[in-house]
């Protein structure tokens, strides 16, 4: 394969979505051709997938069955888009991968790395990301940034054991191949982060 | 588990459905409480896995998408229903169950009897059949009793040799464990066929 692919990892209200936004419209400016997908979506099925999961009717799915929906809908993104782009040379921007899939139901739902391994051995083996940046900000911190106040928001004070178990997972996984992420610390302006990105990611897409 | 899980497993035009039907039947008359499940399907979220997997709109679906749809529909299956009838001393009976992926999926699909293995280890671990009925008769012969004049069968021509291979995976998961599999030939009359099903799965209900 030809072509590079670089994920974007972070918890809830880490500024992830915004910074790989910004990213995206750095590459336009300079003219870089690249794919963008997210997950779980980014192809008709697993559009579909996504809806399953996410729809509230369906409240009653077990851990083990929304993990093999997570890996569904990503074999079928892997197969229809992510492999073609890179073998046509592409840069492929993803928001949230296989370490998500680690982060939230392996550590944080329990379901252990190595079982999210074994269902995702497809993507493992054929779709390594070549960088991961991930927005460094514990739950806390983010949850204090936001104001604290919402007690309706994903972050309100029931929720924060989980995000913490999410954030100790993700924590592991850096620590297990410090090689492929790029750790930023969002904390400062958010031109300042997007320039960090910006510079840490200048190796990867040359 | 206190309960028993029965399984049973053929390819296409085995009478496998008949045959599931028959013995419900029976277990009926002789007033032996059991659960009977189809796959995939038997939840509400695994029914609308199996519309996903079904609808000819989703032709796209990548080979391994679709081996973890029918994993997660089956996650869900052995959570929600299989686990809690086996634990309260039921008797569950499946119309296809993770045998038919090592087959289909595995060995005709070509993704192998490994990754198979990986992405079903949920139920592997959880939920193993104590017995699983194999309606022993080849693609060939199937299609021959059908009269072999129906072109718009599954079993047309073109599709002979698919369905032999997935024969074939059946043949070998029977080799690699003769003790689970109950391996009944269908080619006498339906009757007949049907007594030595109840015969042979006796040992296993009492």
């Amino acid at each position: 394969m030809k072509g590079k692919l670089i994920t974007f990892e972070g918890g809830e209200g880490s500024g992830k979505s915004t910074h790989v936004k910004l990213y995206t419209e750095y590459l336009d400016k300079k003219g870089i051709d690249y794919l963008f997908l997210r997950e779980p979506g980014g192809t008709n099925i697993s559009e579909k997938i996504r809806s399953l999961i996410l729809d509230v009717k369906n409240n009653e799915m077990s851990d083990h069955a929304e993990a093999l929906l997570y890996a569904s809908a990503r074999a079928q993104l892997i197969t229809e888009k992510v492999i073609p782009a890179l073998d046509s040379g592409k840069l492929v921007i993803i928001d949230r991968y296989i370490d998500s899939s680690f982060a939230y139901q392996g550590y944080a739902r329990g379901l252990g790395v190595d079982y999210i391994k074994k269902i995702n051995s497809f993507a493992i083996e054929n779709c390594k990301p070549d960088a991961t940046v991930f927005l460094n900000i514990s739950p806390a911190q983010a949850f204090e940034r936001k104001g604290g106040a919402d007690k309706d928001d994903r972050l309100e004070l029931s929720g924060i054991e989980f995000h913490q178990k999410v954030y100790d997972g993700y924590i592991k996984l850096i620590e297990e191949e410090p090689e492929r992420f790029i750790v930023v610390d969002p904390s400062g302006t958010k031109e300042s982060t997007h320039e960090k990105i910006v510079n840490a990611l200048e190796k990867v897409i040359r």
